[in-house]
């Protein structure tokens, strides 16, 4: 294939194929360098972190003083202290683990500092042998490691509102985070603990003072749950549910349970909080939808996005993320006109079940008004819908799983607000 | 396959059938509550943390006070300020990914603490076209990302001394980690630079005030390296290279250069202080090695190792980690007789070309004194070597790239011991 064959857009808009940077060296924006100058550059005095001895070692490192900026932003509930959340900052992140200090938070009370060697884990209810874990006990057991995303289930909610929400990705979509979670496959302490045949549910109940707790069906306890000691190789952070917490690959963020205490198996829900009207969906038909669990597929561009600025027309590349609760993303496909085309963007292998998957696909702009949308698809075929046709299914009260395309209109300046489109 | 028949030693010293805690519940050190004392669980008083709201929202969090032992042991050189090592606590860790707080250093002149808006990258030499980056610029170019080790290849090197050091994984074989780097692919800039015929290397040059520099052959720099900006999700950290790095997968660590500024093509390696007869390896011929690039396969066990203490005899789980510079891991071996006998451990998934993958085994422990191994297979089919066979064919002047098999002797006591066996 020919370099101009290469360059020769894919879609409308500019988008090119995805295998372009695989292949070539590109011109994007480096400053090429006369004999002279390049002289002058390697004759020029070490800069002032080259001259003297840097700073010692340290037993733990911590990010660089020139990225401040790259926090969680949180947001209070000004009428219950230590309830609200906090967002990943998506638009400042690359690749697919999202580090633990940027992990989004949900609290309804604040977050415990528990003592480990004080927190016990307790099963009971429909067992035939009600069983108690101290975290040294847990230790013990067999363990495996999942790299899955946890999402909150009202995560992206702003997109239900009627006008576009002007705001960073982050911002918008950034209670959703990826980590590699180790610890004890949950089915073999219930399998220890011997359950009853009546059993169907789980309640699991932390530590937390809200003593926070939720109904996961047994089946689901019994499939791909974790009960995590390690968040990205060490042990969990307080935030993220430090000593114990009940990782539940795919399904929204609030059944995975931090500080987890106990888990009480029964035959019906338990009808909790988190399960009353209150987060519940009405639907168009005027029912309401409950138990709603599995995070259906998703997917969004976080370069370029809302608050960053494209310099000059030229080749950028478009980076984004994409992930499915129902299992792996079959394909991302970009669109760079509003969605009349589409082009299939690359994945970052590897591409794994329910979690994060970095998609890139190489754009030439043109220095005109363009919008740019991404699609995600799952291996069970499952088609990202346009919000049009969100909005149209679940209605106007939604609250909740809000996954439409994301639509970014890059305007001829550059700059880069949200539209429905 | 039925209960009695998966209990079954597959190999000596009590190992079983890898698969096992895929299929079964089996009883470990939970503690079985009668109905009185359950009740009294039941009952008990909230917990502490349980009863008052806890800590607020963080913008960046931190590991839990209790976990303050979970450090980087350093070591500096007294001689020469900022030049040392800091050792990742592999004994405490468990998954795939080193946390980026705990990612082990090697520093010559300690950390830069680098103004990335005054930080730039210059290419030159055997090129057409000398070029030059600041960051933002590189922030527009394609991206890519790795999961893959870093291993020093001085890492272990107390393996070469007559008696077994006794001290903890971490302290022995923990400057290597594993991390998700995200950058450029070096070939898109090299070949945006236009590389000349003649040219055969690339020295490439660090920002500390050590002007760490070494030499990489043009060919791997054309293959699989990135420039990395982010590491595990957010920008790089100050001691592991921010904002630029150098990432040469499977390749030892001190060619990963930090605080990467300079990319200078030539024909001939530059002969820096690494490339000097102190770094390089005197054979058993009187012959040295030099530009011994490539990390070969390398196993060990972390869980249990020196410093863990069995507390009676029983079921326990087997795990450690394994990597090779040259692809992925095809096997990982246990044995629990000291070598006599083996068995195929599970491997954790995703497995991946040069990055760490966590082996897991279980073993039935008969309280009786045993010798624990762990060796890798890569898939080129090369086997991790015996002690003996490795000194033989290197010498007893190595210092650097041992990757000898690890063993460990559990005592009838529980405790853990580190052998030459």
């Amino acid at each position: 294939m020919s370099k101009h064959n290469e360059m020769q857009a894919v879609a409308g808009g500019g988008l090119l194929d995805r295998r372009l940077f695989l292949k070539k060296g590109l011109s994007f924006s480096a400053l090429a360098l006369s004999a002279d100058v390049l002289a002058a550059e390697l004759d020029a005095p070490r800069p002032e972190w080259a001259q003297k001895p840097g700073t010692p070692f340290s037993n733990y490192g911590h990010p660089s003083r020139y990225e401040q900026k790259t926090i969680r932003w949180t947001m209070g509930n000004a009428m219950a202290a230590g309830n609200g959340v906090s967002w990943t900052p998506l638009q400042d992140l690359e690749g697919m683990i999202t580090p633990s200090g940027l992990h989004f938070e949900r609290h309804h009370n604040g977050v415990p500092q528990i003592d480990p060697a004080q927190h016990k884990l307790l099963i009971h209810g429909l067992v035939n042998q009600s069983l108690v874990f101290t975290m040294e006990d847990l230790q013990r057991y067999p363990m495996t490691s999942v790299l899955c995303f946890i999402e909150c289930g009202g995560n992206s909610n702003a997109g239900w509102q009627t006008q576009p929400i002007q705001t960073q990705v982050g911002y918008f979509h950034g209670m959703a985070s990826c980590s590699e979670w180790t610890g004890i496959p949950l089915r073999l302490l219930l399998n220890e603990a011997q359950i009853k045949g009546r059993a169907k549910w789980l309640i699991a109940e932390g530590a937390d003072a809200s003593l926070m707790n939720v109904s996961l069906p047994l089946d689901k306890a019994l499939d791909d749950c974790i009960l995590a000691l390690y968040q990205n190789g060490e042990r969990i952070r307080p935030e993220n549910g430090y000593p114990l917490r009940l990782i539940v690959p795919g399904w929204e963020g609030v059944v995975n349970v931090k500080w987890l205490r106990r888990l009480h198996l029964t035959n019906q829900p338990t009808m909790a909080r988190n399960e009353t009207s209150k987060y519940t969906e009405l639907m168009p038909s005027g029912k309401a939808r409950q138990f709603t669990f599995v995070m259906e597929a998703k997917s969004l561009i976080t370069q370029p996005s809302f608050g960053h600025k494209l310099k000059q027309p030229g080749l950028y590349q478009i980076s984004g993320l994409a992930w499915s609760g129902r299992g792996k993303i079959a394909k991302v496909e970009v669109s760079a006109d509003g969605g009349k085309t589409w082009a299939e963007a690359q994945l970052q292998e590897p591409v794994l079940s329910k979690c994060f998957t970095r998609f890139r696909i190489p754009w030439q702009w043109n220095g005109q008004q363009a919008i740019l949308k991404s699609r995600a698809i799952d291996e069970t075929g499952y088609v990202q819908p346009e919000r049009d046709v969100l909005v149209k299914s679940q209605g106007q009260h939604g609250y909740f799983h809000y996954n439409a395309i994301v639509s970014w209109e890059v305007a001829s300046n550059g700059s880069i607000s949200h539209v429905y489109a």
